[in-house]
């Protein structure tokens, strides 16, 4: 099937986005308002970008009215009215119905801890909490904001964050750095309503060695 | 564990981005140097970004001497010197090891294709040719490059690129454009060198009535 975008509508490329690039990490976002006031989030346009800075992002995009998302408008710089700061918390099958109820659109301001009966952990370097039920979390300070098309539905924006500091639950690391993903147990976000599990792995080498292997 | 990551090599920070933000999706991406020769390589940094318009991101880290990789150099706007145009195949299982094997470094101008045994088929809107072997390619224009650290080992660098159009294999998608992940089989990527298939899925609503499903 060959696909022309600009014949769909938003919604349907949004679909074909979420259906085609899978399975994607989901950033649980911990920010707080200018007033102090906490918000929690899943993400799923979400990853790594490099290691110097250490940085990565998540893309919160315009809501139907064209405004920006609660973690967009918590997160951006100070410069531009927020807080300059998140926590990306790392989602996993442990808390994944919590994860998936904090999604639930609430007015600026209300409190998705407790809508979806999660906790506050203090975070070390930033405002925001980190999530005390998520094994990693990555404390940021937003380096910059791109947005693709501002005040409109559908638009894009990246949030580009430095991580600043990082937490993970002792059973999770050793001291080489080396995490355990069978007991991350890290759940990853497919098309519609769909999410994967993490433990039917395989190992392949990089490079013309994986042709033998 | 609480890590510092102002004290951790280069190497370090990105054994902990990609330990943690797991399972993350891979782009193959094909591009061509502006004399038309053609490249490609696997990143899995990289996700979707917005619906208007249709909108990804890949982040090509800096090489290990600070130079940009031959998909960044191929892929930057022509006012930076490059074609200004990408294609993102999806990797899935039936050819992952040819795609790990793209990931072999080659001087500059030399196919990953003929070394990794794919194959080429044309674009419809864009130079670089799509990835026969892969059932979904995302022919994308190169809106803009983020660079978080120009010139330097292990620094980031976002390509955002408009999707101008998409194929799709027949047999994967519905006239509502909804694609099956068990025929699609993608991969994605963990820790390591690790990668994690997409058959152990679950379903859950957004939002509140999550917590009663």
């Amino acid at each position: 099937m060959e696909i022309d975008p600009a014949k769909l509508t938003i919604a349907d490329r949004y679909k074909l986005l979420i259906g085609c690039i899978v399975p994607r990490p989901i950033a649980f976002v911990s920010s707080v308002s200018p007033d102090g006031r906490p918000n929690l989030a899943p993400f799923s346009f979400f990853n790594g970008i490099g290691s110097d800075p250490m940085s990565l992002l998540f893309c919160p995009v315009n809501k139907p009215d064209g405004s920006e998302k609660d973690s967009l408008r918590n997160a951006k710089p100070a410069s531009e009215g927020g807080v300059g700061e998140f926590v990306v918390n790392v989602a996993t099958e442990d808390y994944s119905r919590r994860m998936a109820a904090a999604a639930e659109p609430l007015e600026y301001g209300a409190s998705e801890f407790e809508l979806a009966g999660l906790h506050e952990a203090p975070s070390l370097c930033v405002r925001p909490p980190r999530l005390a039920e998520s094994p990693v979390a990555f404390e940021c300070r937003t380096i910059q904001v791109v947005r693709l098309n501002p005040g409109k539905a559908g638009g894009g924006n990246i949030v580009i964050g430095e991580v600043v500091h990082v937490f993970v639950r002792d059973d999770l690391i050793n001291e080489r750095l080396h995490t355990d993903p069978e007991k991350l147990r890290a759940i990853g976000r497919m098309g519609g309503t769909g999410y994967t599990r993490t433990h039917d792995r395989f190992e392949m080498p990089q490079g013309k060695a994986a042709l033998d292997a």
